[in-house]
């Protein structure tokens, strides 16, 4: 007999997640050397991490016999503190993409439904399935979440609504009218994750913390893996309401985030300094491809994150002939966007080879 | 209506594990310098983590920003060398803990039961219940896993049976020819997990991973939190049949164990001589407590592993009285063993401190 016939079945019929191509593994297929190639696949801190994160992560690196905190005490009252929340409403996790399948393990089976934009953070149906519940896309015109019909999609069986914002890979946001709106739409039986990843990268951020403070079924995630540079280290949190902060803390490993990451975000979140820097270089680059591609004629996704969606023809096909060239770029049929391809922002050099090389290669594709 | 009601029943049901008390969290509560303080209550390294793993770890953070290669190349790469065994053998986890709720994720549901020993590592447990599977506790004489009667305990509904060897908290083990007899009796349908955490402090270990070898549904689960001195990185591994591998390769996320936590496994795996001082080490303090207790006339389960299980009336008084005296000892109520203690050998030093203030205690007691 096969194993797998004593396997969950949604685990086996489960497609693995494809992410950003890894420098190391570039380097050895190709031969290249590691510090020629540039990799804009991961929407990754082209700074680096915080030095202050640093700093601190290989002081903790001393302790690194002895357990973490599992409560993660002074992480979660540095951050409670932060957003003037108590410590109860605040969950670590190994990355935000943890905190996601907590809310999955605590609230999806299989009579469960989660509810999505179509071209949504794909980890959301990767859990979703995980958890055998039914994953429910709703159509998002011009890449935009389309909220009123997202609460539309809401049934008994609804336990989950995730809200990326800016979402990810579109680098699209919406704004504060639309969704108290929709929170007023939504009943008391779903709880509502906001997915934040991106959140540090706006300028005028819809505050969804209120709905935290104001006890709704609502978790908030953020993470230190994009504008903090730590996403080597896993490290996210969820801002929840009490009751549901406490069943995610029941659904979590004791020792979910390790302590180097523990050490390392609590400086992170204190680096004002790095913040901005990261955030200036990100306009800059963005303004840089922007005006790129609208000279090129090439469509593309205005965003407000530190990443660009942007229509080449044959997605697929970019990517590999770019990664022949030493620049990794994220290929988006993954996304049902064959036609796309995503690029991080990065530093001015990096942003220049990036458009250098997707210059050549697509002229030549002519 | 409370949010609970639209959660999983067995997520909110469940009691959440109680780790080792921190260094840090006793020194708050009691004002003590952290400094002062002996914790030999989880388990870990007392010679701190292995040097060659430091170094690697430090050079690591400079790429923090860098999410961790997903598919975990070089590690499972070396840890395949090592073990003679091929990359698709070899599942990385966020601590070996992690592979445990890996293997509940794939196998488990309300209908599937999971077999242990009454007296094992409590994570299966929790882990199961996370799953909402029946769990099944067979009696351990003496503190030994009985693996006929685990064998008799399996059911057409059987997909996992957890062998903790040796086992923590009791430090005992089951020899390779007991092994034998119950792998010759186990059934296709059910997954043994063995779980080794400890099996590096052993002299003559029995050899499971030639069930691995022989393609039998099995995992053996390695961490490097123990002998290594890597509990706060959280990394582990299992050593894996091929089928079994790939479904557990799906139930996780893509980006589980951390970058530096990486480096640092694949460094310490290396370092020989730092695990040969940590079993010198750990020999001369199992003997040490030995003694002490034969003297005191306190009976105790010898043990293989690095700390030992010893019974002094109310485990929890002793442990609260410890504490106050700045010595972190485990005591034992969350195993149904409210009259043992378990205390993990640390230096010479620390020994010595632990028993001063044991007897202080015991002896203010009486």
């Amino acid at each position: 007999m096969a194993i797998e016939q004593s396997a969950n079945r949604f685990v086996c019929d489960l497609i693995a997640y494809e992410p950003g191509k890894p420098i190391e593994e570039t380097a050895r297929e190709l031969g290249l050397n590691p510090a020629d190639i540039v990799k804009v696949a991961s929407n990754e801190n082209p700074l680096g991490p915080s030095p202050l994160a640093k700093a601190a992560m290989e002081k903790a690196l001393g302790e690194s016999h002895i357990y973490p905190d599992g409560g993660g005490w002074k992480l979660r009252t540095a951050i409670a503190k932060r957003f003037d929340m108590d410590i109860s409403n605040v969950v670590l996790g190994n990355g935000s993409n943890e905190i996601i399948e907590l809310l999955c393990h605590s609230f999806l089976n299989p009579q469960a439904e989660l509810i999505a934009a179509e071209h949504a953070f794909v980890v959301y149906k990767l859990m979703a399935t995980l958890f055998g519940a039914k994953y429910v896309e709703v159509p998002d015109p011009n890449f935009v979440h389309d909220l009123e019909a997202m609460a539309d999609a809401i049934t008994p069986n609804t336990r989950l609504v995730f809200i990326a914002n800016p979402n990810n890979p579109t680098g699209t946001v919406v704004g504060q009218e639309a969704l108290d709106r929709f929170m007023a739409r939504v009943p008391d039986h779903v709880v509502v994750a906001f997915d934040e990843a991106y959140h540090e990268f706006l300028d005028d951020a819809p505050d969804v913390l209120k709905y935290v403070r104001e006890g709704r079924n609502v978790a908030v995630l953020r993470t230190c893996s994009k504008i903090h540079g730590l996403a080597a280290l896993r490290i996210g949190y969820g801002l929840c309401s009490k009751g549901v902060a406490e069943i995610l803390q029941k659904a979590r490993q004791p020792f979910n985030t390790n302590a180097i990451a523990q050490a390392g975000a609590l400086a992170a979140l204190e680096d004002a300094d790095h913040v901005a820097k990261t955030r200036a270089i990100n306009k800059e680059g963005l303004a840089f491809y922007e005006a790129a591609f609208k000279e090129r004629g090439l469509e593309y996704v205005p965003s407000v994150a530190n990443f660009i969606l942007v229509k080449v023809g044959e997605g697929d096909k970019l990517f590999r002939d770019m990664l022949k060239q030493g620049v990794i770029i994220r290929a988006m049929s993954g996304y049902k966007l064959p036609d796309w391809v995503r690029i991080s922002i990065g530093t001015p050099e990096q942003n220049r080879r990036c458009l250098e090389v997707m210059d050549s290669v697509m002229a030549a594709a002519v």
